[in-house]
This record gives structure tokens, sequence and C-alpha cells, in this order.
């Protein structure tokens, strides 16, 4: 057989175990990120694949040997670059009945206990955040595990636009966009908005940047409303606002209620991008982060940075079940299904873009029941109050000053002494090898980030990091 | 810690190793595909999901519990149906290090291990295909794993529409897509073309359905010619044309040599579909699925259907490591890179729809690892072995005839007593419960697939299905 046997597999998938245990103890040991010179990892590589088996047993000694000094450690307790990436050995877990599964859930059908375990876990996660019921599948809407916020975005753009166009002879799925549709966004959106604007046909000329409240990041409502009406004037129409919650840059957000009624105006899509910080409403006291989303069309967390779900897990809820398969479904012969037919149940793959899909809601419900809702809450709780710590010492410390307030997990602080100095801090910060910031800017001024949220992050990871902090600046 | 220990991984680790080597051991005494009323599954869960923690270890047997009556086998013996999707047990383990990694691999400098590994892997992967070296990261092309065939055709389209308007202030990037592009497809052609036709913006009216070479189900190259010239003459662009080789109805290929002549004269993408069929060039004597291939602009085919790679593993090599990045980049300045902007590397974020992307490439070399291109042969062979012998005794069957001569894996055939008999053939086959096959219709007319490929699959298989198909016809 051209597989393992399952003894073989039982024997070997113990050694893997065992490799990754030993590989999690000692992660913080070495460096956040590897220095290393692009090409290097490729050329240990043969030209030609091996013509003939070699035996697993030796698989993670060579993945170490071939990539031991060229990684960057996501799950690394000093990793506090961009947001982290929460691949918890609980989850893992769950991944691994997953794989095993090797279910395809594009239809109910392939699947029936990938597309319902998805839709329960969701409304669950639904509850638990404190979402509306009208986007569970209980309430006529429903949630659904795309790969990223980046395609939940594409796949609510997608919605949208069928929804401003819906005639079926003389719609969007029939002739396409039209040049006139038009899409906002604030400075700080996340550019996957602008590239599911692009991937979507509208172009560059199709993404309004919305201005800011001055002296904020927040989009201004009155200024949006009147980039929709000068729009609409010019014979152009508004098919979908994004609110951000939690901005990558500085965690910043949108007046999502001012925006919703906003949009209302115009019959715009209103898609709430809270990819990273829209887990925190499983906290009560930090329940802000869905202010106005009642009225939102669709609202995107990804379980994948912060809470504690391996990569791929972003949630997409919509309010309106009925409207994603109205936008993408097609249905060739081969793809034709009693159940399907019958209406009584919900076919994944006309949630998304690719037609086949993974049993992703098995690691996220390892995660929900290992953990339970209390166990999230202690883990963001933790995060958070390791910010606010950072932040009351930067605000003591003369040669550091806070860009902002810190929000939920994330600090963004700058040398006081300027711009180069920030930009130096940078990067004598991550020389160290101990912990991993990145950087952005606000007005073009270069910004220092800390995202607290790896699994492993302690509060002896905060003392390191300030040390090196200290010593750098 | 909100998430295990190591030590707590490991005990727990191999708890669920063997309880995956246990259900693949079992497999086939169940059901291929349970029998289950919509909503059992989520009857079964609370409400609200559990304010504590569970233990862990009971969570192979609670989701057992909730979903073993309920589930379609996609690793049974027994599955014929639809493709297959090689969920080996060799790729689980690389995908235990994968997840364990936890790494994005976005840009090159979040994780070059995930970057460079790709890159090595996909580029020996296409010498064992027998690929142009043109294809290949080595000879300015590249590969790339996307999450599935679909969303590679989605990419190799908005390269397409970049490369047919390139123009940065008034081309595709800028002002979208214009109405005029148009995307040749064949009747058969997957439907996933067609949707990639529509969420990029260009509707049903984008899409052009060329006619086959009467007789057959290949793509006519005089129809596509004459489609493109009426088109052109419209004042229309053709921008890409789909070849597909192994249409998933029947396994027919598209005359892919001629339709790059023709593509030719329009600088249209040309497109190749081979994600089933692919793979089968690693064994010489099947190499005949690349014919023409080396004309081509981008060549997908799927390590997860059926080349012992857990979903999801779709390979996409295009000719231009240059025109996806040009598609494609949007770059804010928290994801700005001193390696990127070196030039010096691959980010590969720039060949897809998402931004954030898992190590996939660890599976597929565990694979490569594990079984070598020798394994990997012995393993399409096998399948292509009892197609054509299940092609043999249908010939010499009375109540069935063959749809079409077998292609490699897949045989399609149909109750000699007529339509009513073919469809009876699928349901009462189905019933059975041992087995599962899919219909499609060729023609108007049902047919039944027998796509051999599960991982599993043995003459004995072979034999239990004959004896199926012989007893219900």
């Amino acid at each position: 057989m051209p597989d393992l046997t399952p003894d073989e597999f039982r024997t070997l998938g113990h050694l893997f175990v065992d490799a990754v245990a030993d590989a999690r103890a000692g992660i913080g040991r070495r460096p956040v990120r590897d220095t290393v010179e692009p090409g290097t990892v490729r050329a240990r590589f043969d030209r030609e694949a091996a013509e003939e088996p070699s035996p697993l047993a030796g698989f993670p000694a060579l993945v170490e040997a071939v990539t031991g000094d060229a990684d960057t450690r996501w799950q690394h307790p000093g990793f506090h670059a961009f947001f982290p990436a929460n691949a918890s050995l609980t989850s893992l877990l769950g991944d691994l009945l997953s794989g095993a599964a090797g279910a395809q859930g594009m239809l109910w059908s392939t699947s029936p206990a990938c597309t319902e375990v998805e839709q329960a876990v969701t409304d669950q996660l639904a509850r638990g955040l404190g979402l509306p019921e009208a986007f569970t599948h209980d309430g006529g809407g429903g949630g659904s595990i795309q790969d990223s916020a980046s395609s939940a975005a594409l796949v609510a753009l997608t919605a949208a636009l069928h929804r401003a166009a819906p005639d079926p002879g003389t719609g969007w799925r029939a002739r396409g966009v039209t040049g006139r549709e038009r899409v906002y966004v604030s400075p700080d959106t996340h550019s996957s908005l602008a590239k599911a604007v692009r991937v979507a046909g509208l172009g560059a000329a199709g993404l309004r940047t919305v201005a800011c409240v001055p002296g904020t990041r927040a989009m201004d409502p009155a200024a949006l409303r009147a980039a929709m009406r000068a729009d609409v004037a010019d014979g152009c129409v508004p098919v979908l606002v994004c609110a951000t919650v939690g901005t990558t840059s500085t965690g910043a957000s949108d007046p999502v209620g001012a925006i919703v009624e906003v949009a209302a105006e115009h019959g715009a899509w209103v898609h709430v991008d809270a990819a990273w910080a829209g887990v925190a409403a499983l906290c009560p006291e930090h329940r802000w982060v869905l202010d106005g989303v009642a009225g939102a069309d669709s609202f995107c967390t990804d379980a994948h940075k912060w809470l504690l779900t391996a990569f791929d897990a972003s949630l997409l809820w919509v309010r309106d079940a009925a409207v994603l398969p109205a936008a993408l479904s097609i249905t060739p012969p081969y793809l034709r299904d009693a159940a399907s037919d019958s209406g009584a149940v919900v076919d994944f793959r006309d949630w998304q873009i690719p037609l086949g899909r993974r049993f992703r809601a098995l690691k996220l419900w390892a995660v929900l029941h290992g953990q339970g809702l209390s166990g999230l809450r202690a883990h963001l709780r933790g995060h958070i109050a390791l910010a606010a710590e950072l932040a009351r010492r930067i605000r003591d410390h003369d040669g550091l000053e806070l860009a902002g307030e810190p929000v939920l997990s994330l600090v963004c602080l700058r040398a006081t002494a300027g711009d180069a100095a920030t930009r130096n801090l940078l990067e004598r910060v991550n020389a160290d090898g101990r912990v991993l910031l990145s950087g952005t800017e606000i007005d073009g001024s270069p910004v220092v980030r800390v995202a607290f949220g790896s699994v492993a992050t302690t509060r002896d990871d905060l003392e390191t990091l300030w040390e090196i902090l200290i010593a750098r600046s």
C-alpha cells in the first residue's frame, strides 16, 4: 500500500507528537527570527525528488536540519509582531482529527458532519460573542469558516454586488460589474479590502478612501455620507462599506453604528472587519467591539489570530443566509444533489470562493471543548493586561512614548527622540533575537507595534521585552 | 496557561494518534456514507458553548458520538465518487509539523522556511511531472500551493486580466474590468471557471462556452478561433482560455497545443486545469496529460486529490513569476519589508487571493520523502489498473456499457436498459453502503462515474464493487 498502515502511523505519529512537544517546550530558547540569506533553504534541496522512499521516522530531524536556522517563530513567547497566529496545541489535536477524516465539506451531503458541526459551533460562538441571534443559522443568518479575513471580505463583496444588482438577466451575475460600483474604506482599512476590490474587477477607481474624523484614526461618517452622495450624483452605486474594528496599524475602530446609518441611505452592504479584535467580545468588558454590529450585514473575526485556533479559521457571519448562495452558487450536473435541491440544508461551497473545504470546525470545537469560554476569556485578558502594564511603563519612561492609548493587547509606541530613533529602536530590538516587533506608520511617521497574543507569552516575556526596550532605546 | 503544556500534548497526542489509527483501520467496516436527516448533528449541540473546560482525552469519543452516524467517508476504500481526496497518513504527519510550526508564510521574511520549501518542493515536483523548466522557480516561473483549483483559476484570471491591460494608470488595476473581457471554456470545463469569472466581475456575459469537436468532449480549436475572432470584431478582448485535461464529468481532455496556438493570435492567457489528471504525468506512460502544456501560461493540478496529500494542496505553476505579484500585490506600511524590497525573494501572498498562508509544503514534502516518486507512481498505477479491469468487465457484461473509454482511473458507465435504469443503478448501488459512486450527465443523459483513487482502495474493493454492480443492475 502506497501509504503507512494504521499501525505504522501509530508508531510514527507518537514520534511526531513527541517532536512537536519537544519543539514547543524549547522554542523560547531559540531566536524568534533567524537571520538567513535568501536562497539558503532552497539550496539544501536536490534538484529532483528522490526516486525511492525514505523512512519517515527521520523526517522531523530532516525538517529541522533544512529549515531550523531559517524560520520566523510565530509561536515563540517573544513574538509580538503583526498580530498573533495562535496555533495552540489544543487546536492541533482537533486539526489532527480533521485531517484524518479527510472530509470534503463542499456540499452538505458530501459531509453532513462537517457542515453541521460548523453551523453549530459558529452559532455557539456567535452567542458567546454576543452577536445578535440574526447572525446565527438558527436565526436566519449564519457563520462559516473561511481561510482568511481577506477571503471573507471578497465573499462579502460578491454578496454586496449581487444584492445591489440581483436581476438574473441584467444584474451582476449576468453582466458583471459596470465600473460604477463604489466600495468605501478608511485610510487604515486593511489592504485586503483593496485586494478584494481589485479581484472583483472594480479597480482602484472603485475604492473610495473616506477621511477619518480629524485627529483620530476612525472613519468620519459625515465624510462617508458626503462621499456616497457625491458618488450617487455622479451616477455611481455605493455597494459596500468596510467598517474596521481594531485596525492592523493601531487598533483603531470605525464608528460602526453611524456607518450603518449612512450606508442604509443607499442600501450599501456594511461589512465589519474585526479580524483581530472581534474575539475580545467574549469578555463582557470588551463587548464594545460589537457596538453597532447589530445593523451590519456581515461580521468577520479570526479564530486563527487570537482565539487559540490554528490557521486557517476566519469566521464570517452574515445576517441573511440566502444571499451568499444567491451570489455564488453555480451547479453543474456533477454537483447536483437531492439534499441540496430540497432546500433543507446548507451547502457551504456557496459561502466561499473555493469549492472544496476542510473540516475546520473540528479544531475550533476542540478549542471550545478544551478551554471553555472561561479559558478563552483568561487567554484574552492575560494579553490585555500585559498591554496595559507595558503602556503604564512607557508612560513613566523618558525615552519612549505611546503613539496612542493601547487597544486591547496592542501597544503602539515611538522613541521620544524622533522618527530616526524610532526606526533604530525597532531594528535594534529585533536584532536582540529574543523578541520580534513590527512597524507601521501613522501620518507618515514610523511607529513600533507590540501585539501581545502568542499562546506562550507570559508576564516573564513582558519583563524580557521591557529590558530590551530600555536597553536599546 | 490557556493551552496544553507540551507534556500534556504529548500524552493526549498519543491518544489522538491512536484514535486516528483505529478509525482508519476500521473504516472499511463502516458505511461509505451514512444516511442521516438534515439537522441531526446540529441538534446534538447545546445552544451555548460550555463555560468550563472539559478534558480533551474525551474529545475523540465525543466527536464519534456526535458525528459518527452522519458522515461521508472520503477515505473509505469503497469511496469512488467525485474525485478522491487523498488524506494519506503520510501527509498527516507532515501536516502535524506544519500546524505545530504555526508559521504564516505571507512574506518571505515572515517564514523563509515556508517560502523556500514551497519553492523547492514545487520545483522538484515540476521536474518529476516533466513540466518545462520554465515553470520552475529556478527557471523564471514557479509553483505555489493554493487551497484549491478554484482559487488557482481565479488567480490565473487576475493575472490574465492584468496582462491584457497592464497600464498602471488606465489598465485593469486602475479601472477594473470593462465588460469587454472574454474567457473561453468548453461545456465540460469545471464550474469553478464560471465562478472565477463571476467573482472577477465579468458576469455570465464574460464567459464564452466553445463547442466541442463533434462527437467528442474536447474543445474544438476551430470553434475557439471563430469565437475569438467574432468577439474581437465585436470590440471584445479575449483574456483567458481554460484548457482542461481530465474533465470532472468524463475525464475528457481539450487539445492544449492547438488551443495555445489559437490563443496566441490574441495574446490570451492559457490556463490548464488538470486538477485531477495532471499528477498522472509522474508516470512516463501517462505523460500525454502534459501535451501542449509547454505553451501554456499556467498549469494546475491538485496534490490533494490523487497525490496522497491531505487537502488543501492545489499546485499552480506559472511560466512568468513576475505576473502574479504584478497583478495582486498591494503593500501597506505594515507589510513593508526589507527582503521584499530587495527583490531577492518571493512573497507568496502575492501569488494568491488571501494574505495569510499555512506551511502546506511540509505535508507535500512528507509525501515525497516517505513515498518517493516510485511510490507515487505505484499509487497512481494501481488505480489506473483497477479502472482498466473494471472497463474490461463492463465490456463483457450484458447489462452494463461504457459511456466512453476509461481515462486513467475514471470509468463512466451506464445501464444498457436506458436512462431510467442508469439512474436506478446509481441509487441502488449507493444504497448498498459499501461503495459510493457519483453521477453526471452526458448530452442530458445520466452516467454513473467510478473514480478510483482512495488511498485504501485495493483489488478486493474492485471485487466488492463489481459484485454490487452486477447484483443491482
